[in-house]
């Protein structure tokens, strides 16, 4: 929990939802497996969240539904959110996804339950649906968190599937799923797939 | 300019659409002068965009004027995406302030030009609107960008104030127009701006 105690506004709104900004500010700080394209160092989860932001506004017309895209920005500024307490759990780690479900669950009482209980129950409502993948713009969103650590694999000729043993039948089962109906976008992601492949940076 | 080519997929935008998200990836290497909370290294721009997207969710019941936060969100996310080539200008750095409108021109033709014509105008508009604080969403967006700011000043004790230099007064007037009408917001601030001077965290 972040240390640092502001001078009360005289508003208990703002104290909780300024408590919650400054709490947040420890996203920066949890590491993904994924490495920045120019600089190959690893790069955090908020700005991996701000990355997906931006590729919701500007990919948004390949997907098949109509989407409200104000919710998919929300969704995925917040998706990850529960990493501060519980870390990032790497995709393909069996052990990691064993308790994944109850470390985020008690991250996200305590993160979310810093704000005001309309804003904590709408936000997390947000992340359940998400996780859920229970509405268009959750699929969306959780197209986006496939496609960008791909690209960002691919770009790094490999390394983050070799270092962490990972194979192309991996790949192609978590992506299978993941962009039905988007024909563009699978099409292209299975073509990838097949070019990292050919080039060598995954091993069938 | 980041170098890596992917396959083409078949779709003239799409693959512009891809190109735009690699080259965005660089944002995550410009670092500010603010440092994050906890461990008080530098942040960058990625993430400090990431910050503003999810207090613009949280705070926007403290803003006067009726808001449109889908187009917030899309603003801040966009707000400093010129700094991949102009870098961070200092708020107070009056020789940088010379020739950032042209330096930050130069960087908008390049990077929104990666995009579809259409999405280029769209995100381009949003920027410039949000430099000229033309709606109430882009004044909204420019006080959670003073905002975050002093908070993180604040939090560090304000290391940041006294390696640049900054003085009260210099604060003061930085932030006397940004709040207008939002009084709770306005009251707090000031008010922060006090407690850091009583704390000697800020030279008057």
């Amino acid at each position: 929990m972040t240390n640092v105690v502001l001078p009360a506004s005289g508003d208990d709104r703002l104290d909780r939802q300024l408590a919650f900004v400054l709490e947040i500010d420890r996203l920066k700080e949890v590491l993904r497996r994924s490495r920045r394209i120019n600089d190959q160092s690893l790069e955090n989860t908020a700005e991996h969240s701000w990355h997906l932001v931006i590729m919701a506004m500007v990919l948004r017309e390949h997907w098949p539904q109509t989407l409200d895209l104000g919710r998919v920005l929300q969704m995925v500024a917040v998706h990850d959110l529960v990493e501060i307490d519980a870390g990032d759990t790497f995709v393909y780690d069996i052990d990691g996804a064993k308790d994944k479900v109850a470390r985020e669950r008690a991250a996200a009482d305590r993160i979310y339950g810093l704000l005001p209980d309309d804003q904590a129950a709408q936000l997390r409502d947000l992340w359940e649906e998400f996780e859920a993948r229970s509405s268009p713009e959750a699929c969306f969103a959780g197209a986006l968190d496939r496609l960008m650590p791909l690209l960002h694999n691919f770009c790094g000729n490999g390394r983050v599937w070799r270092d962490n043993g990972v194979v192309a039948h991996q790949v192609r089962s978590l992506n299978e799923a993941a962009f039905e109906g988007a024909d563009t976008l699978r099409r292209f992601v299975f073509e990838l797939i097949d070019v990292a492949v050919e080039r060598g940076y995954l091993s069938e």
